[in-house]
């Protein structure tokens, strides 16, 4: 039993007669691969590369998606058969997940696409937050008593650095009214199982590997409350998705996803330290 | 008695009737102040900002050049009086300094810039190593026994990867040939007084300093032979240098700089590395 995810925040959505992933009930998730492009070729690449390499560390691997390979499958534009790569389903182990899709680097183009995809991806890139803050959120859902709020592809691609801010302080907050209270700040960003913890642990590894260069690619960050209450691990989780632009390091480091990560990192690091402090001015 | 530099390896001389830096014999550097465009307006709004700046530790200002204000002198074009930028002339107390310029970045534009300005550094960023390396050698000199090896800018301007590996190992060998040794490797860039050491302080800096965003500017590795052989400290050093285009970092970390800077310390820790393990080679 194939059905369209529930929890997807970003990218092409099978909805409307359009190709799109699937999901079944035992944690697959299934993206078709397209024939108009390479994209799918390169993700498949990437997995397959990325699935036998034996220089991944166990620490590293967790970030990415286990990689089942792929299977023919009824595609979900109503097209027919066709491959999609069998990924496992991050979002499966949660409730409720509040997630946050960022795509990391102050640059989506490299130099090996064709001169079309780099004007596109060079523009867009000065237009959305990634040239500037070397990100940008590509989508979002935030889980609270009312439900979810899911601000609209438009509205996103429209943030400013403080929007960033705001909804950054939103996802770690019980409300996602003007003035959220980071009351999980603490235990979701926090902690030596928190995702700042993660976020560090990951820019290591990029400091030194030079195998891969990961363009338009995004680190999704899901935290469920009610695994939280119930104390289990983890509740709050870091991912790598989206490799249809994964190009050869040859030797150099990826800088570009590197830095923008950096950028990140300071961005959850400062809404940590203000969370501490307005709670440290509660107490006083 | 002004006089125009011996040992500047990139940027406008002061030859052939041009407008250019001078230097004199109490360490100044003279540097021109252009009123064909905001260049030297923002250089020295960015020297007057940084030296009033009480957040800079003092093991980051010692990255900087010494600013000393501004003086009317008579310009090297011969077109009359000029107001000057009075720096340390950061070459002075070197006497045959080996010298690398290296632009830091996988950008050189940014979004407060002329489209024209942007399409030009856009193009010259994809056709030099700045996009593939996050960073590009502006000029070099090194010296050995028959002088100085200073190429050409047209020759600089065409390095690939494997030629700034290459600069790397020269620069710090005894001689230039198609196969440097690598002599001085360990002493220059190891060791806790060694170039690597400043560039992981400058890093750590970076990936935590909002007030600037470092658009355009150079690392200078400066490392003099004789200095080293008569015991002198500091015999290597790495600064800063050309501010014409930073502009406000408005509370988001220089991803930018940041990744460029990793990438480049990457390089010289490989030459490192590679020395020496060919170094334990010659001695089993």
């Amino acid at each position: 039993m194939l059905k369209v995810p529930e929890h997807q925040v970003a990218g092409r959505q099978a909805i409307d007669g359009k190709l799109g992933p699937l999901i079944d009930n035992s944690g697959h998730f299934y993206k078709p691969l397209q024939d108009d492009d390479e994209r799918g070729t390169r993700e498949l690449t990437f997995y397959h590369s990325f699935s036998s390499n034996t220089r991944i560390p166990h620490h590293i691997r967790r970030f990415f998606p286990v990689f089942h390979g792929t299977q023919l499958l009824k595609a979900s534009d109503g097209s027919g058969l066709r491959p999609h790569l069998v990924l496992q389903d991050i979002t499966s182990d949660h409730l409720n997940p509040s997630i946050l899709d960022i795509k990391i680097g102050s640059r989506t183009w490299y130099l090996e696409a064709s001169n079309d995809y780099i004007q596109n991806c060079f523009h867009r890139d000065k237009t959305t937050t990634t040239v500037s803050l070397g990100f940008r959120i590509c989508g979002l859902q935030i889980y609270n008593e009312s439900g979810f709020w899911k601000p609209g592809r438009k509205l996103v691609r429209n943030f400013t650095a403080d929007d960033v801010r705001s909804v950054l302080r939103k996802f770690v907050s019980s409300n996602v009214g003007p003035e959220p209270d980071c009351c999980f700040a603490d235990s979701v960003y926090g902690g030596c199982d928190g995702i700042l913890e993660r976020l560090l642990e990951l820019k290591t590894w990029f400091e030194d590997q030079t195998m891969y260069h990961f363009r338009s690619c995004s680190v999704l960050l899901l935290f469920d409350k009610e695994s939280f209450l119930r104390g289990k691990t983890p509740f709050a989780e870091v991912k790598l998705i989206d490799f249809a632009h994964v190009v050869d390091g040859n030797g150099v480091i990826d800088h570009n996803f590197l830095g923008g990560l950096c950028s990140f990192i300071k961005f959850v690091s400062q809404v940590l330290a203000d969370s501490k402090g307005s709670t440290m001015e509660d107490k006083f």
